[in-house]
């Protein structure tokens, strides 16, 4: 997603520097060579590369930083990052629930916070946009949440992106944190029922839109986030296509989840619904939010070995 | 769909009498003999069979009315019925905008009414739920609206069917005849740009649910039904399968839509989307709804025959 946003910012006129850590290294290469981007499978257009040690280079003087590492690479990028990076907006599509000093999970700009030591100009770019279709330039809705949103809106304005606005940080994050875990539930149906089984994806659909409409509230956003961009829209996309949906298709033909989830981590498959499962059923356990049977289900098969088929035909039927 | 809630209550133990009109009498015969039914393709079970002339024996001492007549069949069928009818509740899952007397749109259950000259204790059923799969025991979930929605509720009940039930009978059925429409956007999309694009298409659902929940309100409906079964879940359920996304795809691909009306007509594919998008328009404009740029770019393409990519386009970036 960092390449994706890259690739539109140096489109739309900016110096963009594109840095990476060293597990970027075979990605940066060919880019570097002016290659393809191997995973967006196309050029990225004029923009710098900086490998892992350039950090501080890459950082020094820029008016708007893209933080587009992975969830896990959140604290050791910004243990690193923190005193390197201007007091600017800071635009962010990293998702999920981090571990907090206290031991208690945080959304991602409060984890960002609490490693800078310092108030960061945090604002949290939410979908529904796939990578290599805003690469692609596919029209594209985003929502950015933060107070600088409007700032980074328009940086980032694209003839094909509408970015909508929000202040609803928590809401938006609460959304993109919970929806790799409720699309891993529609794609269960998929591997349960078959492709005819349409009526218990809607079914699935629209009552995970009410629990994340409950948990946004129980962490004080505001409910129209979840019935917005951040919410319906994302999560139609991410159970529409994507490793999340396919990762619940294997479980739901019957397969353990661990195993599931190692077989296509050694295919390149990293599922982020694996884990943002356990962190969402952790975050909404320490946020006391009640009457969540579709997490609490997805937790169980997951993470308990609970049946799949009792357990997720049960939740959808009684909720 | 009407037989497939035949064979739910049939099923439940009731007894259940299927009249169809004329329309339907090669729908019927192979019930009768005991075959299949040649739509859900499985046997319906144990319920009486009544072509058109016996409506009159058909509702004698009927206890609970299901009315699943098209939405054209509405005002022929109630005109027939309307001394017959018991005074019990009425469940339907007719959908769309009528012309009432006035010349003025109206919502199906105010046509029964009128066409009834009294009132009518009307149930509108609405999904997330495909009519086979119904029929074919897959969980599913449905939302009743109405006065009488819960008597209707349990005496529908069944393992694989969660109803829930609501007072907002505006909402509920402004959502169900809204849905066909839009779910005809989802598909252009496909037609326009193929499979990958699927931020286009989420992008075109999350407005749609926006538009929906402004017209919802405009009728005096409850916003929260746009944003449960009968709107974000049916429009989910609508996009992902069926013939109105088919006919917005062959829009995509640049043919006229009245061409394409005609040809999946041809093949026994009646489109509901063709007809939904002009009564939606008109009823909307009748209602003073403004800004519902994906329905008016519907009705400029489907019905003006702008030209189809730069109409969806600019609406969907500029939302």
């Amino acid at each position: 997603m960092g390449s994706a946003m890259a690739k539109v910012f140096a489109d739309g006129g900016h110096d963009v520097r594109l840095w990476g850590t060293w597990l970027d290294d075979p990605m940066l290469e060919p880019c570097e060579r002016g290659d393809e981007h191997p995973r967006l499978k196309l050029k990225l257009g004029k923009l710098s590369f900086y490998r892992a040690a350039r950090l501080a280079d890459a950082l020094a003087g820029a008016e708007l930083v893209v933080s587009a590492v992975s969830s896990d690479g959140v604290v050791p990028v910004w243990t690193k990052a923190a005193s390197l990076v201007p007091d600017v907006p800071v635009l962010s599509p990293t998702k999920g629930f981090l571990v907090a000093r206290s031991g208690k999970m945080a959304r991602v700009d409060q984890t960002v916070a609490e490693v800078a030591g310092r108030h960061v100009h945090y604002v949290h770019a939410s979908g529904p946009a796939k990578a290599i279709e805003i690469a692609r330039n596919v029209p594209t809705l985003m929502t950015f949440a933060g107070a600088a949103a409007s700032v980074c809106a328009k940086a980032m304005a694209a003839p094909h992106i509408h970015i909508s606005t929000t202040a609803d940080i928590a809401g938006a994050e609460v959304c993109s944190a919970l929806k790799n875990a409720y699309a891993t539930g529609l794609g269960i149906w998929d591997g349960l029922l078959g492709a005819d089984s349409h009526n218990a994806r809607a079914a699935w659909f629209t009552q995970a839109i009410d629990e994340m409409s409950r948990v946004v509230v129980a962490a004080g956003g505001h409910i129209e986030t979840a019935y917005g961009g951040a919410g319906v829209g994302d999560l139609h996309v991410t159970a529409a296509a994507g490793r999340n949906r396919l990762f619940g298709e294997h479980i739901g033909r019957g397969k353990p989840a661990k195993a599931v989830a190692e077989e296509l981590a050694a295919i390149g498959q990293l599922t982020e619904g694996y884990p943002a499962i356990k962190s969402a059923w952790q975050y909404t356990r320490e946020l006391g939010v009640e009457r969540l049977p579709l997490l609490k289900a997805l937790y169980e098969i997951v993470w308990e070995n609970k049946p799949v088929d009792e357990t997720v035909k049960k939740v959808v039927l009684t909720v």
